[in-house]
């Protein structure tokens, strides 16, 4: 099943969505928004499934054709938005660019941070920044939507938690990383808001890429309309999504309409080493600060600049038979003025 | 004006509560939930205010006795609870007591973490913890709702945006820190579910008390009945909450609903020193981490423990004619088990 949201006040209103991405309805008699639904997902799922199988079979008469810039990030809005760190080549390549050992804890112990879920962007809305010297950068990655999760509930008891999965453009403000890491407190300016695949699927639309809850496909990435990257999301995924919503429950329970993100998809070389870019031969990145980590561990020194008002990020997600998942998140970085 | 929600569903029902906190009533004709009315302060808020006025003149039919343990938090759940720690008393503490120094921009750039929203514990609800092993702790705190806060909001713009001031339990796990601050990526599994008083007021309750965006009263605390701190809670906040909310909005919008605490209320003693426990004839403290840092730091070693099952913590704030402002927090901790 696919389902969105359609812009539409803070929540948006929610629609079933065709596996091809082109049509929509409308279902107010089940549930008008996302998260209402996550809410009483047991009872409302069966239902919107059905409505899902004749929606493809071109049964419903009240589908309409869906554009995809009439859509919010499928929660515009959550109360819980945790995204972890798994793919640790990327936090290797953070630490080598720094001359700093990467802990032998974190391949036991997920990383992972608290976001702020007041206001997601839509997927083609602009990401608004303040400042071209903050380091703006994409972050391209796979998230997963829950229910109620109970307190300190097993990885395996979470797989049955996990309700959707979409991705994530987990906007990152480089240039004020550093300062709040030393801080001690983590991420909180240099993470604003991030946005979402148009729209999200239950694991089952996965098939047989949906396994040992990874997500078995590419991340395709362009910047400025030119392939950026498409790394593997699933071999490199050291903790798997279960792992993750586990880690996040351990000590209290997680609200219906929890988001847990992935952190930047990222892959090694086969050889071991840190990742080429694409015009090398490579899979190249799903972010801009890891093309830069590895310019300056080859090189010396980072050439790709971050991210400036007007560039384009887009980031999508395609089956074995090249057909868009979850749609894609296309957006532009603009400057805001208070 | 005085507000509270009753239990009700994930968000509660909204009433407006008496001056003296004894009645109440409902006013679904307004709005039926807090999170409603926040995003539309403006409309609403005069009504309510007419509302609480009829109230406590006794003109209202419709009010009842209200029961505080009839009482979730006043917003149950939020999309932004972010928690700062303008106290640097207490920051200095937790530094000195590991001898480590306080870098000098932390009296110029304010400490917050983003805390997760989505199930606070309501205010005479159990903490629930899955070992003692975690370093149970309550820290009160002061914190402010606001309603939408655009990007890059100025201090002073920020002030008209605090539309609620409540209490908060900070509930802490402090084994658990040292171990995720040194992963780099800030609290998460360290703060569980915080809870609030039972009733939020409107700036202009606290009369001259609520001057340069804080809050000038004691913040009474106690442990297992006996009297733990009353530490002021106006003068040694470095950064008002103004301040708070302007560094939250630096790179992004705020949803109205946003929650931002003021972090743990703590006082040096007036020669500059780390504070004296109140059978020392001193102020006492807001959680059991700073009266252990000033055991060790003075002694050697900390003596007092962390909670345990059974505890009880309560939280209050009390006016210059000793009447309760917002109620109490007043919580015991119990064993959760899975």
């Amino acid at each position: 099943m696919k389902l969105a949201s359609l812009k539409s006040g803070r929540d948006g209103e929610l629609v079933v969505v065709s596996r091809d991405l082109t049509r929509a309805v409308r279902v107010p008699q089940i549930a008008t928004t996302l998260q209402q639904l996550m809410e009483d997902w047991d009872t409302n799922a069966p239902q919107l499934e059905d409505i899902y199988r004749r929606l493809n079979d071109g049964e419903l008469d009240q589908a309409f054709e869906l554009d995809h810039h009439s859509l919010q990030s499928p929660l515009p809005r959550t109360y819980h938005w945790a995204d972890g760190s798994a793919y640790l080549n990327h936090v290797q390549l953070v630490r080598q660019a720094r001359n700093a050992e990467m802990p032998e804890t974190f391949w036991s112990d997920p990383l992972m941070y608290q976001g702020g879920g007041d206001r997601f962007i839509g997927p083609f809305d602009d990401i608004e920044a303040i400042s071209e010297d903050h380091g703006i950068d994409f972050e391209g990655e796979l998230a997963v939507i829950t229910d109620d999760v109970p307190m300190a509930t097993s990885p395996e008891q979470a797989a049955g938690h996990i309700k959707l999965i979409m991705l994530v453009n987990d906007v990152s403000l480089r240039g004020l990383i550093p300062g709040e890491l030393a801080k001690g407190f983590g991420f909180f300016q240099a993470k604003p808001a991030s946005s979402f695949s148009p729209v999200c699927v239950t694991p089952d639309e996965l098939g047989e890429a949906w396994r040992d809850g990874r997500v078995h496909l590419p991340l395709t990435v362009h910047l400025n309309g030119e392939m950026f990257g498409a790394p593997e999301a699933g071999p490199d995924m050291i903790f798997s999504f279960p792992r993750l919503v586990a880690h996040a429950a351990r000590t209290r329970h997680l609200g219906a309409g929890a988001v847990i993100g992935s952190g930047t998809v990222s892959n090694p070389d086969p050889d071991g080493g840190p990742g080429k870019p694409v015009a090398d031969g490579g899979v190249g990145y799903s972010c801009l600060a890891e093309v830069r980590m590895v310019e300056k561990i080859l090189h010396g020194d980072s050439t790709t600049p971050f991210m400036r008002f007007g560039d384009r990020v887009r980031i999508e997600m395609f089956d074995d038979g090249g057909h868009s998942i979850f749609g894609a998140i296309d957006q532009r970085v603009v400057k805001y003025t208070p």
